[in-house]
């Protein structure tokens, strides 16, 4: 996958890789997490995330974020990230202590890094329009602008954050444009979303974010000094043999914050680089499901299926079993080895709750 | 279950064990029929059936007629019955030479026996009312008639054939009273069956037989002189060395009929004795689920289930997994170590139709 020829100078690549993705249960797991599923063709969502990122920058230069539990199945699903670039978070603690450790640990290697954080288990499918957004927030990051890719709202979505962006342009090219932001809203109500939607002004905020080391380490000293401080006392010590026991201890008095309310959200100059690239944060059944090619019938179908009349359906077996559906409309069936799912296609969003539920009975084999 | 004070003397009881229950896959199976789950209780239908009968006459005068790859299992699942007493089919004739051969056995040892045949697959909940009811048909059997007992319909049923009766009494009393039947009729549409129920002479033919072993005899000389011949011929050789030889060789040769269409249709007096005893042919999932007990919600389940919104459905595991349904109405789940079926509950019929598409693609282990 990696064209050498492209990589762009000081680039770095942060891949946080956390959330079991709860609602593509009893396929997702705790100890077998989304981003390490082959959902979307043979590699699985962290390594096409690898591979997208290694058309940018070498592999060496690429970090994953991680728990304890997942290391050893990401070191082997990414078989060209060095050992080294495995970042471990003792206990999960917010996207702001984790970013903020790359890029303190990125900062200590090559002070004039552009570090570029994209998460382990979304898809895209336009690499080219992808690649084209990151150059563009490079251009901007060079500034000393935060920068974030948002994506062109296709539908009035209350399951995603928002970005607002001004008519203000920090720079604009071929490859794109980057507008000065106004702020980052939470999940909005459907009415609310729809007014996003149709105002031109509002993008998916993805988790995409771009910024030159030493502007995220200024906004932090700012607004996270805490966070700031502990990343600097672990990165100082991360090549010493203290290493780990500065490590937990560091990070268990370390405040827990999203880097979207802890830091973009009161940053200074903060930039949105829109794009259309495809992109699918694969979140739920029902999404999956369109992301798959479909028979006439607008059936997604996995495994061996005998069907009559079954139309608009998921039906996704992972174990042998053979699957037989008669008379079916808008439902999606997930069959494991040890767990099976049917569920109206219009509540995927619930499948969360069986998991709650799952918990509740403290079936923690199953969740 | 047997009372023995209640034995009818003379009363010998057959119980024809075929056909694997299609419409239940993937539960039923060629190699684990209908008759051999344990769908009502913990006893299998055949067992429920064996009960029936042992309470009207000893287990020494049961025979069971079976194919021969089930007739292990029968032996094990009724170990009361003796083992001479189960007879096996070499293959499959039609119901008229199976019962025709059964007749034949229990005339040479009880030339005065009254049998009485009864599915193995069935399904009486009323007790008292089926030992009234078969009462009721020996009484008129000993006349000479040959019998059957025809459930009272309680729906337009197109699935079952029905039995029209004459107002004319052959025999009456306490526990009910034998007409003389005037045809047998193949299943009706549905406009038939409605008017048929709404005659109140019309009753459901559950393949329910009674007669003296000496009439079934004479009618068989008269309408199927090659089927009596024939197992004249396997009855004389029964006890004797050439048994297995000569059953082989006459079953081969002799024509493939139905009682009903071979026989009864056609006999000279046939008398039936309406009755309403709880009767299900516990023919499809739909049907099995209105036999057992339903939630609040109107589910019925078996297994382990995590469920959300979903109502009027059947649910039914045979693995360990975990199953859970989200906003699911009306709709028949069964999960299997090797197959999984979900189904409109209105279209359980083409649940058969499964089945042939499995035929079709040599799928000999799932049917």
């Amino acid at each position: 996958m990696t064209t050498n020829g492209s990589h762009i100078d000081h680039l770095w690549a942060v891949i946080p890789a956390g959330g079991s993705g709860t609602r593509l249960w009893p396929l997702s797991r705790a100890a077998r997490p989304k981003f390490m599923l082959p959902l979307l063709g043979d590699r699985t969502l962290i390594q096409q995330t690898f591979d997208r990122v290694t058309r940018l920058t070498p592999s060496d230069r690429v970090l994953v974020v991680c728990g304890p539990a997942h290391a050893a199945a990401i070191a082997r699903q990414l078989p060209d990230l060095p050992e080294g670039n495995i970042i471990i978070e003792p206990t999960p603690n917010g996207t702001a202590p984790a970013l903020a450790l790359a890029n303190a640990l990125i900062q200590r290697q090559d002070p004039l890094a552009i570090m570029a954080s994209f998460a382990a288990d979304h898809d895209v499918t336009d690499l080219d329009a992808f690649d084209r957004a990151v150059r563009t927030a490079i251009r901007a990051a060079k500034l000393g602008d935060l920068v974030t890719i948002g994506l062109t709202p296709t539908r009035p979505e209350t399951g995603y954050g928002y970005i607002e962006r001004t008519a203000e342009v920090r720079v604009t090219g071929d490859e794109g444009t980057a507008y000065k932001s106004s702020r980052f809203v939470e999940k909005p109500d459907l009415e609310t979303a729809t007014e996003y939607l149709e105002s031109g002004r509002f993008l998916w905020n993805a988790s995409m974010f771009i910024w030159r080391v030493d502007s995220l380490t200024n906004e932090l000293a700012r607004l996270q000094p805490e966070i700031q401080a502990g990343v600097t006392e672990i990165a100082r010590a991360w090549n010493s043999r203290n290493r780990e026991r500065v490590h937990a201890q560091v990070w268990s008095t370390m405040p827990s914050a999203t880097i979207d309310t802890g830091v973009m959200e009161n940053a200074e100059r903060v930039a949105v680089v829109p794009a259309d690239m495809g992109w699918s944060d694969v979140g739920d059944w029902h999404g999956l499901g369109e992301l798959i090619e479909q028979d006439s019938a607008g059936n997604t179908i996995r495994g061996e299926l005998v069907q009559i009349d079954t139309t608009n359906s998921v039906v996704w077996s992972e174990s042998r079993r053979m699957v037989a559906t008669i008379g079916i409309n808008n439902v999606v069936i997930v069959d494991t080895e040890d767990a099976l799912l049917v569920v109206d296609r219009g509540r995927c969003q619930d499948v969360r709750k069986v998991v709650d539920e799952l918990k509740a009975r403290a079936k923690q084999r199953l969740i």
